[in-house]
């Protein structure tokens, strides 16, 4: 297995040249801080994602480490058993995924599956008493949004979404710029989240059985989560209008949509989403300056700048690290949970009003959310 | 009168300290180049814009300068006439203006009124055989647009647009990257142009009788040329949304409004203009790279980058100065009119067609406007 440069530069740059992968992971599994141990992951789903930045990321949480894994592919099953060392008793498959309910080690499941499973693996893993991170945008309908919070409160365990970005201190520059107020209250945010593609027509995204849509579900969260963490608000309406360009490449699922939403102190949002074009930004008018992201929605690293000409860096850091660990230490210690299930159950709701406001013709839809799914830094 | 520090820097840098601002435009009068007299501009309103930007801008202009002036406070004309030199038989006001057709002094007429007066004072000064320059918007209609081209064609007098921006280097940076295709094809156009206004509540702006609008027809037309001329097409659709927070100081007029463009190779425009938010940014989303200027419709320092991590610089030059000269070439020389009538009556109609989709809940309105007013570089 490739372990990205990002990840092997980390390792250099903490001493641990010559200690090989496995071992870290075996260490890593026997941790312990402040006499609690580390928090099992099991990852639902062995896509890229999973591949390419949960796992490698769990090679370096605190909180955290990669425990089991749930596949449909055996052959994949025994590759990740020999890469992370995970134990053959921590392998479970879609059908007996139930059975992890008595596994000890798993403490944590992180459903990494097409939108249109994550309710279902989400409610099971709850049913198991397990912690769930549910990948984002959280379930295909609000309803199903519910019945994942109902489940885990019913289980009494906790639920976070994979709002990566939520972790990020990026995003928490912009948080802290709009509740400090430096320059003032906010009069204006504009967010796009969007990538072109092009690549396999047969891929589930494009599929919206499996998706539950397309660039909204996909990308869209992300310009409706700037635009929120942006203002420090959820919007009071939503209007929406619908593009189309390849409709022969896009066949079940929206490839552009524009959106606009009013906040209860005036502010106006202006989001874009696309499956057919780049762009990855966030800008934050306020009444005597501004903030902007660009890139702001990607893997990182991030950048950003204020009107003053200030650039904003951090370190850069594994988001799904910090957001893995972020959870855990939720779990463990109470510490805030910066991206709950309400906060998956409202952008859900207002993918469904943009959707409404498309259908409508651009109608303006009243929301009514109140402070769900708002978390203060 | 005050010389803006910009101005004063650029004299001097030009080695002109110690000649007079008088003595040079008294110079400037009998300038002779290829055997061409400069061309004599008269400024038709003398408020700020013409006293902060245009009249200082005359005093450097290569192909023209500041020959008259008309006013209906002869205060201020005395001010004028001491400050620039100007001669008394070139000063009018508003009841004896039709007399400039006798006064071969002057061959370009400025109209820098409130709106509502462009197209009066635009027919008016083509009737007296005058080239002229309309400040934006072009009028408070199309069908007032057309009555300006038509008068202007009939008296055989050229006719420009004051789209300082179509002047700008930055602009033609812009111009360049969509037409020769180093990032390929535009995929996403998005533009902003807003400021907070929050002075004197009975400026004419604000006054619907007077301005023809709000935000959309002071500011949004800067956005609509942005991304226009971002695309390098005509619109073939528009949509819109209006939104409202201070409505005790916007009693009139429209203070937000949103508007979204599908462009004919399926690229899609999203713009917001303001006058309760500060912006004022133009991004392009290539198919492999981006532009963005950021500031992008003031009156500069402009800047820009692209996804290449290149910054756009170009060295200040006044927009006014550029916009009056590449207009007096134009009638000199016959080269390019880069913001002709046609231009300013393509915006008025997207105007039009903005506040119909408003008044229709966002309905979205076709467009049919062909390459009207689209000027090649």
């Amino acid at each position: 297995m490739k372990i990205s440069r990002r990840t092997f530069n980390t390792k250099l740059a903490g001493g641990l040249l010559g200690v090989s992968l496995l071992s870290k992971s075996a260490l890593a599994y026997n941790f312990d801080k402040k006499n609690q141990r580390k928090l099992g992951v099991a990852l639902v789903g062995l896509g890229g994602y999973s591949k390419w930045q949960l796992a490698p990321a769990l090679l370096d949480t605190k909180y955290c480490y990669l425990a089991g894994i749930v596949t449909g592919t055996p052959s994949k099953g025994k590759e990740w058993m020999r890469t992370y060392n995970i134990p053959k008793e921590n392998v479970y498959n879609y059908d007996n995924f139930d059975e992890i309910a008595k596994n000890s080690a798993i403490d944590i499941v992180y459903v990494v599956l097409p939108n249109s499973m994550h309710a279902d693996f989400s409610i099971r893993a709850a049913k198991a008493g397990k912690h769930v991170i549910c990948e984002k945008p959280m379930a295909v309908s609000v309803a199903e949004c519910d019945a994942i919070i109902n489940a885990c409160n019913k289980a009494g365990v906790k639920l976070s979404v994979g709002y990566r970005m939520q972790s990020d201190p990026y995003t928490n520059e912009v948080k802290r710029l709009v509740k400090e107020k430096p320059f003032g209250t906010v009069q204006y945010v504009s967010s796009d989240a969007g990538y072109y593609s092009g690549g396999n027509p047969n891929q589930w995204r494009l599929n919206k059985k499996l998706s539950g849509g397309g660039a909204l579900v996909n990308m869209g969260v992300y310009a409706i989560q700037s635009n929120i963490y942006g203002t420090g608000t959820n919007p009071i309406s939503v209007s929406a209008q619908e593009f189309s360009t390849r409709p022969e490449y896009f066949k079940d699922t929206d490839e552009t949509i524009t959106a606009q939403m009013q906040f209860p102190n005036g502010a106006v949002g202006n989001l874009f989403t696309s499956h057919n074009a780049n762009a990855n930004r966030l800008f934050v008018s306020f009444k005597s300056g501004w903030v902007e992201l660009n890139p702001c929605h990607s893997y990182g690293p991030l950048a950003g700048r204020t009107s003053e000409g200030r650039g904003i860096s951090f370190p850069h850091r594994s988001q799904q690290l910090i957001q893995m660990d972020d959870f855990a230490k939720h779990i463990l210690t109470g510490s805030t949970n910066f991206a709950p299930g309400e906060m998956g159950k409202r952008d859900m709701i207002i993918v469904e009003a943009i959707y409404k406001s498309i259908k409508e013709g651009g109608k303006t839809i009243p929301l009514n959310l109140g402070n769900m799914g708002i978390v203060s830094i």
